[in-house]
């Protein structure tokens, strides 16, 4: 905790609510958590003052306080909690441990971020055998007083005498267990099996039980003193900030320590006095589809706990409200219908002063309705999206707001069918790996590309399992409906090609132990084999075992396309997609990509179809000469311009970055026997022969071996074919009336001599071109992946030769950090676990150190241009976080797969609207 | 050219010399060249006015001005050179053109920095048919009159008419070819053999001959008017400055083209004018061995070229420079004794004067003698050495400027055997690979470390050839005379194992083809078995067929030690030794190491007597539970802490940094059968699990896979069971009262995170060692390795808790640039060729890219503590330009393998000279 807390001086400490008055508000959230500064709003703002039980909080800063100060409270707070109980006396006409008219209160606790389930909260609070008979009296319903009483018991040794005094019990020892052992004995003698069958007599007995047996456990009496009570529970509400739970919970979601919980006290209202009283929550618009209505669910003489804990079955709150469960119960509108009306107007006022779809607790005591609670309701995607829209044309947001009111993985919800919730929530996952390909899927198990393609065939949906894939499984990755594997990152072959293709893709699963030679998955214990059925929740990176059930993925492209325009209309960073064929770049349109942001020459050779050219290229790696060489590029020659050329038609004028090709050449070198026999045959040299120059090829370290622009420079004829590919493609297509702009990017540059070199080629093929194609002009730019550390360093000497920077954000990580992609597998569990690593780099964008040679990269490039186009095609393209980094960073646009296209728009729009505060 | 140039007015363009004054200087070296500014400083320095022929030098500004203004002269420069030569004739008594008794002048080229034959000289300009009687009469000799006239139009016809006209014959075509021919006719009509056969009439029919053959090949005729010779010799000079030969010696050496040279015209002197003539050349001091005394040879009646030539041996001019060739030959201190005794006088003024050895040329003319040329003499490295000493002990020159006058490569002489450089001159290297590891061996091929082994032991010297060396061939490079492998770069394995040991050693072989069946090299056409002789040049990357003559080292220590003390009194830059052994240790502290910068714990399992270790460690690694690990961790402890205690004693208090287990794991599973087996069984498992957890340790790019920290991250008991070894070795130490300073360090650290879980595990058996040992305190230091880019980016951070940074300049090359070292060889000779890079970044660190992160890496370490220690523990660490990189970073140690440890401290005392001249 910083100091500053310690010396800072403590405002007001106490903040009352009631009577259509407030001392707080929902802006004070921070000091009175969001609880008590809801309640405030509900009861004090002038456009709404509802009818909330009267009540006060006191402030977080009463909580650190607490916590700095060996648990006591600040000067005077006593007597504050007083003066602040008489006027709860005042509004209500009940008096605290009154024998006649008792107030009952309630003690909540509420942090600024809602911490559900994590803090303490006793009800109640007051009832003693003193102020018993009075509230008999007042209720006339002696079982009702004596259930309460007994709940009080419960909670208070549980939470104030036992976990708040420090007292840990072995298992099943704590003071709740055994007096609800005490219980469970009441019931079994009585022969019944609900609390609801104890009658008044029976809970004023077990009461008494109870009061014997906290003596005996805790060795201190239960306080029938409603003061002592109070201040109990109270000190039990700070006590709760620093337990087990709320620790662990804080460091998971990443709340401050010092931020501290509010406790609220508020009079007691009661649901459960009769059919003229009803509890029940609901939310403004439906959350799960969005509508417009209000939506809820109620029940007759019950408290709020009832509704949630299931025991009973709520009715529905209105007619739209009504679902299959509900067919025949009566919705409140028809039991209550004044109540009903209220609450309706309430909930319509509330809305249109929060400007949000609000989720709200309420109670009806005997005809009287009470708000109880109101906060901004959770949604899920499809809900999400048209609660914005709908809100954005009923004028009650800005285009700002409603971009805001969408996350990213909201989104992500209309573009992929996921695994249903329910059943996830249901089952245990058999392991877990990471998430590379978004959505989910379900299958059965096959082990090898070839049966994928078979079984695929015979209209099975299979799932295929391997070690790790490589180019050769593509077309068995295609078949599948998901990919699994044991190894490789974020960024491995497999999860590169899914996310291409929004696949639902788990990969880096190294608990799996597949075996190959007896199809058999070892995993948590449990053996599958082959044919076995498998789901894969691929957003997180879970497997299960068996077929669970799906939800598919919204059909309402309408709703997701009117989204992306706002979404439009507001960012200002440009979204391209990464696409290798001319059906990717027609996807990546349609979903919206204002470019191809990498198009890599190298995987046309990957997937179906590509056999013959993939052959040919195979024969231009493993060519000894320049004369062999030249002979397989001119082969090749014929597809890589087919190929850009109806690339470049698809997307129309739309710029189209073609990356040189990249990757080390042996990763083409075929592993099949057949496969290599056939390509000796057509060199015309001996298998020996052919083993030896794949031989030659092997690299220690292939990432930092011989590839990109390394390539370019041994062996000049393989630039030559692709940028002459690129000007005839483009030449010829101006001629048919089609605009192009082919930006042609090197990779893997760290020294400006590779590029000028490689410049020079281009020139000189260039001026070829146009003399050949007799055109005077073919438009194109000339630049450069950034993806080594060192071209970070010397951006400004590449900017001089570079019209264009791309980041390649997975090589860069890769280097900057010294992880092999492939390769991280083996650590990288434990250091997310221990916490080394805030994320996977591969990710979300290493901001501290890959993002600080970024922001080099972009200043030193634009010192020398400055108006250098700079964008990145790394995986991060398509990752919230880091589309954000890169608007703040002021590239011009990110790039990524096309299924990642929407997020990327959503996250640049986002990135617009939070920076605004900055700009003011 | 820069602009400048163009604009800059031309200052004073003619620079006279001779009769005991001067125009010019030595320092006026840009504007007069090398030769012109020293034969100004011995003509008209007032302390040593010598007899030079007097002369004048046209300056380098005005070749400049020639080559920009379309080969035109400054205005007035013809009457400048008139007025000189003037001064000239004035000062001999003999006129230009003069019929009775003409001037004969030469005209020279000299550039600041000499070049040697790259441009050209044209000799006595002046002799034409009208001058030749008159030279006749004053030489009483018509043969020498002929014969300087036959040459004149040989070297005028080629130099002045053909090439400087731009002609560019076919080959054999050429002017000179052409009169040669004619002039070997001549002598086979006369039937003789020698141009001295030749008499008077001959050479004057032949110079008849010569003019015709110049007018018919040319097209025009030889010009017998002396001013049109001088002139067009001038030009000629001028325009060899931009001769093919000089722009491509310029662009090997560096030297820029705005630079150009100056023109000397000075008066002709004869040594060929019979007895009484003579002349020589000679140094100061003896260039062979740095011998003291004047040393030189002579040819009585003869031209300086002909001393070069070698047609006739040379005698000796004095006692001193008397050899084994020139034993019966007459000194000309015994046949000249007034002449060598003025000379002898002269050298030891100029010596005195220019306070370093000096090459000098001398004729004499009927006995007067004249000086032609001073400048600085080349040496080798013992002589460098000891003239250094010796004039040090003089008191002739300063501390600083003794350590000035031995380069590294000199110094590097003393250190090793090297190929006889005249045996190298006269054999074709057979291939180039890197130079590794320095010095010359010879030896018989073997392909095996077992032959190596074996043949050994037969007492025969061997060269292991290998694609590329691993750890288990440790054994057999360390019985080989040096190491030739066809992979690998600089800092590949055996490149580090042969540096460490200073021995021979040639890797990246990349034109090398091996077959390891068959027992062949083949290699330029050649093939190599088994046996053949090869000798290597480790210091240039050469091999040679069969066995060459060797030097070997110096073995005066004594001088090496003299010198070292004297570097170590002018140096700030500490050097310290990588050193993994206790003999290393020892053998880097007589070398002058002051601490050990690089101890790596794994070393210790490479080599001789490691068997046992290496088979605990091979267990550890396979270990698949901690269990299993931590058993085999405890048998390798003893090993462990046994090394390292013999170490820090043998360091006797100076630091010792310690290295935790670094390389990926799979480098030391062993790949043979039988260790397999033993191994498995050693664990109590089957062969299959052994050779399945072995699978699983294989990795993509193991350079960036799970190393260091990370091994320390996953399995904390490693770096536990190093560290307790360390602190267990100094505890027990100090209780010897040894002194010690370990200095823990951890590697591959990325992020700070890291460096604080390693150091709390440190920490925590810190507290156990100081009770488990009873002491109070153990002296160390904690801190880490820079050699991932991230680590440079977020320093700050990590200098919170390291209290020292060692740069590992290797690893930190290869992922800046992105090159793995054992991969770069496909492509790194195409780099170097082509000028993409201008050195191997991992010979020389390549300071704009990984010099730019060290930078930072220093500024942000030492922000967040100012006293932070920093080294260099890289191969970097023992080249010179990278010493003197490390020095202006303000690092406070270097350290490299022992044999280069003098070489670091050779370079780190030039830093503090050179950068003097910037602090003033």
């Amino acid at each position: 905790m910083p100091a500053s807390v310690l010396t800072k001086k403590i405002g007001k400490c106490v903040y009352f609510f009631g009577g259509g008055k407030a001392d707080g508000k929902e802006s004070m959230k921070n000091l009175l958590g969001g609880k008590g500064a809801n309640l405030a709003e509900m009861a004090g703002h002038p456009d709404l003052r509802l009818p909330v039980p009267p009540g006060f909080t006191i402030t977080t800063e009463v909580c650190t306080y607490y916590w700095k100060n060996k648990r006591t409270y600040p000067k005077g707070l006593r007597e504050l909690v007083s003066q602040n109980l008489a006027r709860i006396e005042a509004l209500t006409g009940k008096k605290f441990g009154d024998p006649k008219n008792p107030l009952l209160v309630s003690v909540r606790s509420g942090a600024r971020k809602s911490m559900p389930g994590m803090m303490e909260t006793i009800l109640n609070v007051g009832l003693t055998p003193q102020t018993i008979p009075g509230l008999i009296a007042q209720t006339k319903n002696d079982r009702f007083v004596y259930d309460a009483y007994r709940r009080l018991i419960m909670m208070y040794a549980d939470v104030v005498m036992e976990k708040a005094a420090g007292i840990t019990p072995a298992d099943d020892q704590g003071i709740r267990k055994q007096l609800e052992h005490l219980m469970n004995e009441a019931k079994k003698r009585k022969g019944v099996k609900q609390d609801t069958d104890l009658d008044a007599k029976d809970l004023k007995k077990l009461c008494a039980k109870f009061k014997v047996k906290v003596q005996e456990v805790l060795g201190k009496p239960f306080p029938d003193e409603p003061s002592e009570q109070l201040w109990g529970s109270i000190g039990a509400v700070f006590a709760s900030w620093m337990g087990k739970r709320a620790i662990s919970y804080r460091k998971i979601e990443g709340i401050p320590e010092e931020w501290g919980t509010a406790v609220t006290v508020q009079s007691m209202i009661f649901g459960n006095m009769g059919t003229t009283s009803a509890t029940g929550v609901g939310f403004t618009r439906n959350p799960g589809t969005g509508d417009s209505r209000f939506y809820g669910e109620y029940l007759v003489n019950a408290q709020g706990e009832d509704v949630v804990a299931g025991i009973r079955t709520p009715g529905p709150i209105n007619e739209a409200s009504r679902s299959d469960q509900s067919l025949k119960r009566k919705s409140l509108e028809q039991v209550m219908p004044e109540a009903y009306q209220e609450l309706d107007d309430i909930v319509t006022r509330l809305e249109k002063h929060y400007r949000d779809m609000l989720d709200i607790e309420f109670t009806i005591e005997k005809r009287k309705l009470y708000m109880l609670q109101c906060r901004v309701g959770k949604r899920n995607g499809p809900a999400a999206v048209k609660i914005a829209l709908d809100m954005l044309k009923e004028k009650l947001i800005t285009k700002e707001e409603a971009v805001m009111r969408v996350t990213p993985s909201q989104l992500d919800e209309l573009l992929h069918p996921i695994v249903d919730p329910q059943a996830e929530a249901a089952n245990k996952p058999l392991a877990k790996g990471l998430p590379a390909g978004p959505g989910g899927a379900k299958g059965q198990i096959v082990f090898t590309a070839h049966e994928a393609v078979a079984w695929k065939k015979e209209g099975k949906q299979v799932i295929l399992v391997r070690e790790e894939t490589n180019p050769e499984d593509v077309e068995g990755m295609r078949a599948a409906q998901a990919i699994l594997t044991a190894r490789g990152g974020m960024t491995s072959h497999a999860a590169l090609v899914a996310r291409g293709w929004g696949k639902c893709c788990v990969v880096g699963c190294g608990t799996l132990e597949i075996d190959l030679s007896k199809k058999t998955i070892v995993a948590s214990g449990k053996t599958l084999k082959e044919g076995d059925w498998i789901t894969l929740n691929g957003s997180k990176g879970l497997v299960y075992e068996g077929s669970l059930a799906m939800k598919d993925a919204s059909e309402s492209n309408q709703i997701l396309n009117d989204f992306l325009k706002v979404c439009n209309q507001v960012r200002r960073l440009k979204v391209r997609a990464n696409a290798d064929t001319p059906e990717d770049a027609a996807r990546a349109r349609q979903f919206g990509a204002e470019g191809i942001g990498l198009f890599r020459v190298e995987h046309m050779f990957y997937g179906k179809g590509s056999a013959e050219p993939l052959f040919k290229l195979r024969k231009m790696i493993v060519s000894k000469t320049e004369e062999e060489r030249r002979a397989a590029l001119d082969e090749l020659f014929v597809h890589v311009k087919a190929d850009i050329k109806a690339t470049l038609k698809a997307m129309q004028g739309l710029p189209v970055t073609i990356r040189t090709i990249d990757p080390p050449l042996h990763e083409f070198v075929p592993h099949e026997h057949e496969k290599l026999a056939a390509l000796a045959e057509s060199l015309g040299i001996s298998l020996d022969e052919l083993e030896a120059r794949a031989a030659k090829l092997r690299e220690s370290n292939p990432m930092m071996g011989h590839r990109g622009v390394r390539l370019g420079i041994t062996y000049p004829e393989i630039t030559e074919m692709q940028v002459r590919a690129i000007f005839e493609a483009a030449a010829e297509l101006g001629k048919e009336g089609v605009r192009t702009l082919p930006e042609i990017m090197i990779p893997v540059v760290c020294v400006e001599t590779e590029l000028k070199n490689q410049l020079a080629i281009c020139e000189r093929v260039y001026q070829e071109v146009l003399k050949s194609q007799s055109v005077r002009v073919i438009g194109h730019l000339f630049g450069t992946m950034i993806e080594i550390p060192r071209a970070c360093v010397i951006a400004d000497r590449l900017a001089e030769t570079a019209q264009f920077f791309s980041f390649g954000t997975n090589d860069l990580t890769q280097m900057t950090l010294g992880f092999s992609r492939d390769d991280t597998g083996s650590f990288m569990p434990d250091y997310l676990k221990s916490e080394i690593l805030p994320n996977d780099p591969f990710q979300t964008i290493d901001q501290d150190g890959v993002g600080a040679l970024m922001r080099l990269g972009v200043e030193r490039g634009r010192k020398i241009r400055k108006d250098l186009k700079i964008g990145i095609c790394g995986e991060h393209g398509g990752e919230p976080a880091s589309v954000e980094f890169c608007h703040s960073l002021g590239l011009n646009y990110v790039s990524c797969s096309p299924f990642r296209v929407p997020i990327a728009i959503l996250a640049a729009a986002q990135s617009v609207v939070k920076e605004k505060p900055k700009r003011k």
